[in-house]
């Protein structure tokens, strides 16, 4: 079993990565992104994406009832679809569903963003939230009878409210629910690098203990991306891959060693 | 087994239908249109839909590779999504599904329509098509384990391409896999009416010869679905039922004898 992250960027090659994932010859369910088509489609639709950065330095989405009708046309719709018809025309039976799809995955609302407007302190409130548990018994039926997951946000609440919510952190349920052997996360960079700005810098393998070195050194979204990186190798996987998704073959280089390897 | 045709207008109570559907006590799938909302995103993404006339007089969205993304972002994405959510909310354990996952509607693409353009005649080939079978296994498997479709295009070709295609035809192959002893169709409009102008010459009851008479007299798009009708009645729906959507009770009204009711 492999847990395959797709990056919602515009230049990732979805179908260099349905190709290669089609000669693999094992199981895998597909978690991916669509923040670009997102934000195209919000700006279009007359309501521009926002991002507002908490007092605590995190800077997140605001996902307002209109965010929430952009991710579901930008990653259930458009994304999700155009993505399953990859993988139905290189033969894997995709289905492609939301988390709250069959309740696929439950989370929790986040009780506010704390903000500063001017002087003041706000709580801003809007539609995102953790994920808390991923529906293993409907993956499992699908697996188990030749369907290919191909899983997206929104999420659904504990109101049964379509929520947005961190890859991140549906990749690491999954990996609970499933004890996926490879968790693939493929990027628009050619790994986890030193410094952002120079390729030369990627990093080739991380061991656990270097990821939670690395992580006391980094800030904000990093430091979630390091936390839930740890999660991972925590919860079994015996690999974790970040690697370039822009080139010919994603997966096979992933496999191959490209990229950055966390073990 | 109920099936339930919802159609795509603006003003359909989606929420009062899905308020019935909780209260049914029997199972039952969904099959939903939202062409308001493809209209509206299509607008808005700068590729405005476009209805072509073919020479026998048939009007149709003209599918482009842009109509299907609006088809993705409005069916898939927004109206299936915002409709799964409210079935959450109301206890309904819904499944949102196009026909491309998991191959649930596979169909054949049109070779083309024929259409004037000035003087000559001109074939446009489109990303359309006719439904020509249902995955009965797999709505099997989520109606056995409680999970309700709630189903939309677009649907798959004979190529892996995702197209549009008919709910009406859709709907008549989901009759012959599920065998429904009622399907209820929702529109804008109390029923069946033999002058689409005056809401009193809503027909009460047609039986299977008047259906026959009817589609004899009437054309173009009205005959295509006078055809669907027969179809079902003769797949064995026991009861056709044709109903305004817009009032507060959808469901409960079409089932108390509202609307128009073939048998």
């Amino acid at each position: 079993m492999m847990i395959v992250k797709i990056g919602g960027g515009k230049a990732i090659n979805l179908k260099g990565a349905v190709q290669d994932l089609a000669e693999l010859g094992e199981s895998f369910v597909i978690v991916h992104g669509a923040n670009a088509i997102r934000d195209e489609i919000a700006e279009k639709m007359g309501h521009p994406t926002r991002v507002v950065t908490s007092i605590s330095g995190y800077s997140s989405v605001f996902s307002d009832e209109a965010t929430i009708d952009a991710i579901m046309m930008g990653y259930s719709g458009i994304q999700n679809k155009r993505l399953v018809e990859l993988c139905q025309q290189h033969g894997i039976n995709a289905i492609g569903l939301s988390g709250i799809d069959g309740r696929l995955i439950e989370g929790a609302r986040n009780k506010g963003i704390r903000a500063k407007q001017g002087d003041k302190t706000i709580v801003l409130r809007d539609y995102s939230g953790k994920p808390k548990s991923v529906n293993g018994e409907l993956l499992g039926l699908l697996l188990s009878h030749g369907y290919i997951p191909v899983i997206c946000i929104p999420i659904i609440d504990e109101n049964n409210v379509a929520i947005n919510s961190e890859n991140d952190d549906i990749v690491n349920l999954l990996q609970e629910a499933l004890h996926a052997e490879t968790v693939v996360q493929l990027i628009e960079a050619p790994g986890y690098m030193a410094d952002i700005g120079d390729a030369s810098s990627l990093v080739r393998t991380i061991s656990k203990s270097e990821l939670e070195a690395r992580e006391a050194r980094v800030e904000g979204r990093m430091k979630r991306k390091m936390l839930a990186l740890k999660k991972l190798t925590e919860s079994g996987a015996k690999r974790v891959i970040i690697s370039d998704g822009r080139v010919d073959h994603p997966i096979k280089d992933a496999l191959s060693g490209k990229g950055t390897t966390i073990q």
